[in-house]
């Protein structure tokens, strides 16, 4: 896209001052009032982590959920402490750390659910809060617009200055388009998409730790993991 | 926003009377033809306590209530009497006066929660007539318009004039698009956040009032009231 | 908006006979492919009543209703006979006649409710079809516009002629605009908002009679009848 | 709307053979990647038989199954036969032809109502179809401006040949404007329309002949068919 | 359509690498923001065989299923390994293989309907996708020419160039209209139609096979797979 424009003329006639105030301030006042300040900017936070967030193989985490119940298995619910340093997901060193502790298997899931529950509302609520931000940056690019084309229609002495005003007035509806189309509308997707494998996992871990904290039989529990993921994607760790 | 306009000319030229005439006359005749009189009242009213609406802390509210479940528990549920002048909101005043009148815990719920029903019908009934305003404000704007180009179209002697004719011509688009864009959506969506965050704080009054004329454990009422929250915030008054 | 017009000009440059044709006579046709001529006859017959419904005070309605109570109850069920004739509200006139005639009470309650219904049932098609002219109309001012559009550019023999041209052109958006968002979404609105009252008003009418048929207590009849409507606005009858 | 047309100029400036081929071919061709032909071909059909569908008197129905119900209780279901030859609604037959084959009351209704639901189902999907239609076409108007467009831009040597490019661009707008507008979506708000007085037609026939089986009371049998139909429509054939 | 286009001019007007650039790429790239990597080549492929299949008839797979039904009942469940050499869909032969294999009537069900809920899923994810690229590309196109605009208008020398400098910013309005209306939109709606055949088809192997498996008299086979089509098409067997 930048190609595309570079290759028309210098950047620098993309930028306005006052246009870009009026799109960036109007919508930010706009999301501002609609929303309070504490959940536009945990919004973003959360759009942040959604960006890092290292998509993670089911299958390892399958994996790993079974070397632990061998692992408890074999030596006790304790042993787990010293797996701990090497599992990077935070969620798990949680649930896993609630298993040392001591807690009972159905106050470990009560507990994690909630926990996810409360994950899953702040994704939702980010993810309306950027598709707000889409519907409101539009409309203020069409009203910066209006301005712009008011203000040159009311002074046309110079045919010569018609282009480069309307080209300015244009300008804001092109920052309006981009704000929603290029950054908010796919960031709003992201954020269901992402939210939805993150919460698989979550969920796959809570029910691993359950099984391990009941003493499940390990093949009844990869069954059980099994049945969260596609047929084809099933690998068994028993040959 | 302003700063943006000012740059371009004065602000005068974005004032016309008949196209205010046209786009403010036009909405308001539309939505009053829509809604009765006494309920777009109500919703400006609605809207205008909604802006002053000074949003509570929730960790304050559930801190303040586990001091009149101490008090009540020592020296009887009279004792809430004297605390009733420091407390602000109307709404827990009025719980109180309840429960030192000697209402039933039961009565003092379905009592408060068919208040808290008819609140949140007002607020619900508000922020639709906000959205019908920003439906219908456009569409006069753009009714304005199209008025104006015919006029101007009809007459056309002089080229000169047509610049600021037309100029005129889009004003009622964009009164119909700020008032749409820049006061009702935003002013809908402000209704209901706000009326989420209202509800729950009444809830938590509603449910700490009927625990404490109940006589019940605080510990077992902290943790109710925790529930409503999210685990983050939550602050046991217990160390 | 008349005010604005007039100020631009003579209003004879807003009509336009063939543009009057097509969006009067498109959207029409339109409209009674959809529905059948008697439901859009309908339609027309009950948004008339609507508007020259006369909102009646539903306090006023539960005291009348109380009155009739307290007199079924000291003279018996036929002394109602009497007092039908100061009634101005047909449906309550009908309810009271069915309960001098002896109906039971749960017959004049599966009657009458089948009769709400189909009130209901017309109010929501007469509301709909105001919805689907508001979407023709529009769509054939465009069909006009562009009619007029090709019309004026394939003969494009004078430019002094573009102008008033183009504004013909423009006459049918202008209808369009005119029909769909000043008189039909605002009446479709209306249809809805005045359907909700008048069907609360019926609802009270045999909630009540149904009361006064069984002999039930006043005071009892009278917490029924204010469950329907705001705790602000009761007013008891018993002091 | 002919009239409008004519009056400006002469029709064949409304007919361009390549802007025809845009939108109808375009139009086809979306129509049928997105459904099978066979479909599409069912939809064309219902909507001519639903075009051509004579509405039939929900009351003179009535009246001739009260006739049926008492020609059968008198002479016997047998005495239908005669009857047959003077029914035109071909359903009614085939529901008379099963009572008269010695069908049980039940087999009859659920071997007719099955007919019923996949009528039903026709018709939703042509409904759905012509809807579709109604999104293309527009669509592919608008992709045949923008070719019109770019042509003439790109060759713009004579000003005086810009007007009748420029209509002749619009003209695919237009296509599929008429084609969205004036036919596919009145025809799919008819075909609902109509769907539904038809099945009442037929759930009425399917009622009154398991009715007339069941060897019902007449009188009761009214009572039933009238609860199909609004209370003012209801004419008994009993004095 | 491409006659339309090559009636007015070569086609090469209609390419231009900056305009394709900016359309392709920035509706890639919001897709994949919105879409991991693998889900959109996924859709890809579930598109592409879905062009590429083979619409079967129902009545003959009926006859076929009838077919081995009657092998079955005559020389046995294993009978059917010789039959399947014979047999095209994928499905039908791995259902066959279950059964050779000794599977159990409800396990093959449930393992084969697993399966079916997956394809179904992959589906309905895929014509999602489709219709977010539908939804992408026209706002990608449309801030192409917004930026084709702004760059003619700030450099208006030559009133000879504007012609051909509007045809070029038109182009990505073109190129996003076509994506979404010429391919995605009719795909996506291909997708769904093609989904519900294919899963139609699907479930009547798994009923038939399930009916084999059970040993279930024929005709009464032949009936329930009957109830899956239209009372029309049902050709019985049987004479």
């Amino acid at each position: 896209m930048l190609l595309g424009i570079i290759q028309g003329g210098p950047l620098s006639i993309f930028i306005n001052v006052p246009s870009l105030v009026i799109v960036f301030g109007g919508t930010a006042g706009n999301t501002l009032v609609h929303y309070p300040f504490s959940d536009v900017f945990d919004a973003f936070n959360v759009a942040k982590k959604t960006l890092l967030y290292k998509e993670q193989s089911i299958n390892d985490l399958i994996v790993q959920l079974m070397e632990f119940a061998n692992k408890a298995r074999k030596e006790g619910i304790l042993a787990l402490q010293g797996a701990m340093d090497e599992v990077e997901d935070e969620f798990l060193v949680k649930a896993m750390q609630m298993a040392v502790d001591g807690q009972e298997p159905d106050t470990l899931r009560s507990m994690l659910m909630t926990e996810v529950e409360y994950i899953q509302q702040r994704h939702e609520k980010g993810a309306n809060i950027f598709l707000a931000i889409a519907a409101y940056a539009p409309a203020m690019g069409m009203i910066g617009t209006l301005i712009g084309l008011v203000q040159m229609l009311q002074t046309m002495d110079d045919p010569a200055a018609i282009g480069p005003a309307m080209a300015v007035a244009l300008l804001t509806t092109f920052y309006g388009a981009v704000i929603a189309n290029v950054f908010c509308t796919p960031m709003s997707g992201k954020l269901k998409t992402r939210s939805e494998s993150e919460i698989l996992v979550k969920t796959l871990i809570i029910e691993g730790m359950q099984s391990i904290l009941s003493g499940e039989n390990p093949r009844i529990m990869e069954q059980k993991l099994h049945a969260f993921i596609a047929p084809k994607l099933r690998e068994s760790t028993f040959k």
